[in-house]
Parts: C-alpha cells; sequence; structure tokens
C-alpha cells in the first residue's frame, strides 16, 4: 500500500480522527503502535481488569487511566475521547451506537484500558516477507467471535474474539517466530489451521472487519483480538461501556518497536 | 547443594510448611514454580492489581483468588494460609508480625495475588552454567529496597525491590538472555553493574534475605522482586495486608517451564 496514511504521524492522524474521519487503521502511521480501547463504570474496573490479567492474550493491557480522565501516558497530546476514528456505545449488554466522538458519554467515573492491537506486529510481518493480505488490499482485517470461552473474572465472562490473516504455508513459522516477539500485542497465533475447531463455520464472513483474501497454499493463522472485550461487555450485560469500532484504532506515540521481546 | 529439599515434590513441600517448618525456599523442588504472596482487602484490589500492571518487572502477577479464598489455581491441593513457609502481617503500613500460618487473619474479604519468583529463573541459569551463589550454598537470596519509585496507583506506591546474584563478568550476558526468557518471573534484569545508582549503599548489608557472596570478577545483577508489594504496602500505610515473608515462598504445582517464553 502506497497511500500516504503510511507516513502521517500519530498526531496528524490523530487530529484527522478528530476533524470526523472514521476509516479502518490498519496501515497507518507505518512503525508506531496501535491500541484497542474498552472503558467502564469505575465499579467493573477491578472486575475487567483481572478479566485482563486472566486473558493475556486476547486482552494484553498497556495502559490504564485515572477515573474520568482522556489522558493517557502513550499519547500525552491526545483526547481519548475524541481521537479515535470510531466508537461503540454498549448500554445493558447491546451495541445500541456508533458514534465518531464520545464526550459527553464520557463521564467522570469512566475507565479506560488500552489493549495491544496485532495491526502493531503487521509491519514486523512485512519486514520478515510475510504478506498481509488486507494490509496490501487496503481493507480491515476480519476478526471472528469463536466458541472458545475466555476465563471468566466475576461479571466478565464470554467468547475470545481472534482476528485472522491468511499466510502461505511455507511462512507460517516465520509469523509464529516475528509475533512471538510482540507478547503485548497478542503476541504468538492462539490458533493454527482449522477454523471448525474454533467454531467458526464460515471464514468468508467474520463478525467484525472485512471478508478475508485468501490464496491458494495460505493457510489461516488466528491471534487473540482486542475486540474481545467488547464481546466480553455484551455477553456480560454490563449497564454501559465505550470501545472503538473494530479494526478503527486508538494510534498512540509509541513505536512498535518499544514492545518487541 | 545436595540436599533432599531438591527432589520433593511441591505437595511435600507445602505438607512441611503446614506442619510448621519455616525455612528459605531457594532450591526446593527443582523445576518447579515458586511464587510471592501479597494479599490485601478487596476494597485495595484494584489500586494492588493496577499497581502491577504498571510495574510489571517487580509484580508481574500470575494468579488472582476470589475474595476470601485461599485457593489458587496454580496448586490445586493447597491452602494459602497455612502453605508458606513464613507470612508478615502489616498493619496500617507496619509489619508488626511474622507468623508461620495466617488461618484466622485470613478475614472473607481478602483478595490474594501470587506474584511470579526469580527462584523459578535459578534452575534455568544452572542450568546454563551460570552460577547461583547463594543456591550453592544453601542461603536466602539478598534483596534491596532502591531509591527507584515504582509507578504509582492511586494509593499504592513506594521503591521497587530487587534481588541481586553475583555473576562472573563473562557469564552476565548469558544471564540476561537466559532470564529474559520467563518475562512472568521478573524478566531480564532490571540494573547490572552499579548498586550506587539503585541508592544501594552497601552490598554487604540487604534489607531482606542473607548478606550476598561475592567473588573476583563477579558482577552484580538486579532483577525486579516480588517484595516489592510489601514496601509498598507499607510506604501506602495500608490498614491490613498478609504477605510472605522474604526468600519464604509459595511453591507451586505448575513446572518452570510452563512460563518460558
Amino acid at each position: 500500500m502506497s497511500a500516504p496514511v503510511e507516513s502521517l504521524t500519530p498526531a496528524e492522524a490523530r487530529q484527522m480522527f478528530r476533524d470526523g474521519l472514521s476509516v479502518p487503521t490498519s496501515g497507518w502511521c507505518t512503525g508506531m503502535t496501535q491500541a484497542n480501547l474498552i472503558a467502564v463504570p469505575k465499579q467493573y474496573a477491578y472486575d475487567f481488569l483481572l478479566f485482563a490479567q486472566r486473558n493475556p492474550q486476547s486482552c494484553p493491557v498497556i495502559d490504564v487511566t485515572d477515573p474520568g480522565s482522556p489522558r493517557t501516558s502513550l499519547a500525552p497530546g491526545a483526547d481519548l475521547r475524541t481521537d479515535i476514528p470510531g466508537y461503540r456505545i454498549i448500554a445493558d449488554g447491546v451495541v445500541v451506537e456508533e458514534r465518531s466522538e464520545v464526550t459527553e458519554q464520557w463521564t467522570d467515573d469512566m475507565v479506560a484500558f488500552l489493549i495491544g492491537c496485532s495491526f502493531t506486529f503487521e509491519h514486523a510481518l512485512v519486514e520478515a516477507g510475510v504478506p498481509v493480505r488486507h494490509l496490501t488490499a487496503g481493507r480491515n482485517v476480519p476478526m471472528y467471535r469463536t466458541h472458545i470461552a475466555s476465563r471468566a473474572a466475576d461479571v466478565m465472562h464470554g467468547p475470545i474474539v481472534v482476528s485472522m490473516r491468511a499466510i502461505p504455508a511455507s511462512q507460517v513459522a516465520t509469523a509464529v517466530q516475528v509475533t512471538s516477539r510482540y507478547p503485548t500485542m497478542h503476541g504468538a497465533p492462539l490458533h493454527i489451521g482449522d477454523p471448525a475447531s474454533l467454531g467458526i463455520a464460515d471464514l468468508a464472513s467474520p463478525d467484525y472487519g472485512d471478508a478475508p483474501l485468501i490464496e491458494d497454499g495460505d493457510v489461516p493463522v488466528f491471534w487473540g483480538c482486542g475486540v474481545t472485550p467488547q464481546a466480553i461487555a455484551v455477553a456480560a450485560g454490563l449497564p454501559f461501556a465505550i470501545s472503538h469500532a473494530p479494526g478503527k484504532m486508538m494510534i498512540t506515540d509509541v513505536a512498535d518497536k518499544f514492545w518487541a521481546a
């Protein structure tokens, strides 16, 4: 992909999103860390943080805000209420709205969790010669709710969500090696090669994101996905939560390489 | 060390501690994971878990109990109130007592955090040919309160505590490589070679554990230490907390190799 969004700074990208642009961020700001968002009222913060501790491949927490604050240490100039290209509002366990900013919804007791995103290791895959097909095509990554239960924490329970990349069979091992170096960005794949055993009936119909591009000789490779908290907020019937819209991520000021183990 | 404690099973060791034996556990149950304990009332659990998230090299959380429960998923047959060889009681920020069991003190609202312990990677160091001097001598590891502040979470604040191993200069790089493979057991060293810059005036006088054994040509190597939560409970003036006694660890049923990245 040669679009100029690759070479924007995170601050420039966030300004475009603050001004209302709402697009998936895969491929934006090459080399800079992208993050998932889930914000919940303070009374649910412990249960969510414990859930994340128990499900580190799905929910690697990379920052937690103070109650009510829209500031993150990962992007000091940013406002989490406006600088993400899309948000979802969850009320009583139902996604009720998708918005481009959440200034009024961000109440004084909201605690936001930023969670590592697999977009962060895609540049490392490309550098290792592994094709990332949705990136090349300028599409969103396909994501699927699985039949695999997460490890519950009090009210927080529900299915693991995965992202999928179709990788040439000869390069699957390299993809494991490269992504293993990013444990806080979901790390190694959770599962390789058998969608049915995850409860995925049809790869062509993802639950979130765009349909996959799969070439002959590709193997489907599945990583833990930071959309999992949204599925958990729904399954748990949380009275209120705010998330990013799948694929429309928070772009931080931290370089990808910061997280490499 | 050729003492038979090396080859005990964790269940056998825990039975000895339950029966009242109170000794440091370095070298016990070779190949099995040891853990630090900090238990706090539920109202402090979120702040502590957030503190741990912000200080992962000092406080890598490997299990969290349900409120009031003395059970851990890392050793299903164990009782956290009796099976550790030594406990400390912290009241209003002061260590008021050291005990061999805490059955009466473990109230219905206690939430216990088990935290990775550097004893877990000592066997891997030995296997890589790196001498672990306190282990060979059957002594406790030396631990120091540093002048390095942890990253605070609400009331939780205070100094980072480190453990120290004196490593031959030619093997320091190997020690970094081996321990980097155990990120949930404190991982790579925090600091190598300059005690003064950590605020350690005298290596021979550790704040916890036994005085170090240092040979000519050794370099002091410092790892994050799971005694940090005790220092934080004191600095924060927590009304009540229970910890293990430094060096007297919870021995779990999980193999060390489980954690290797």
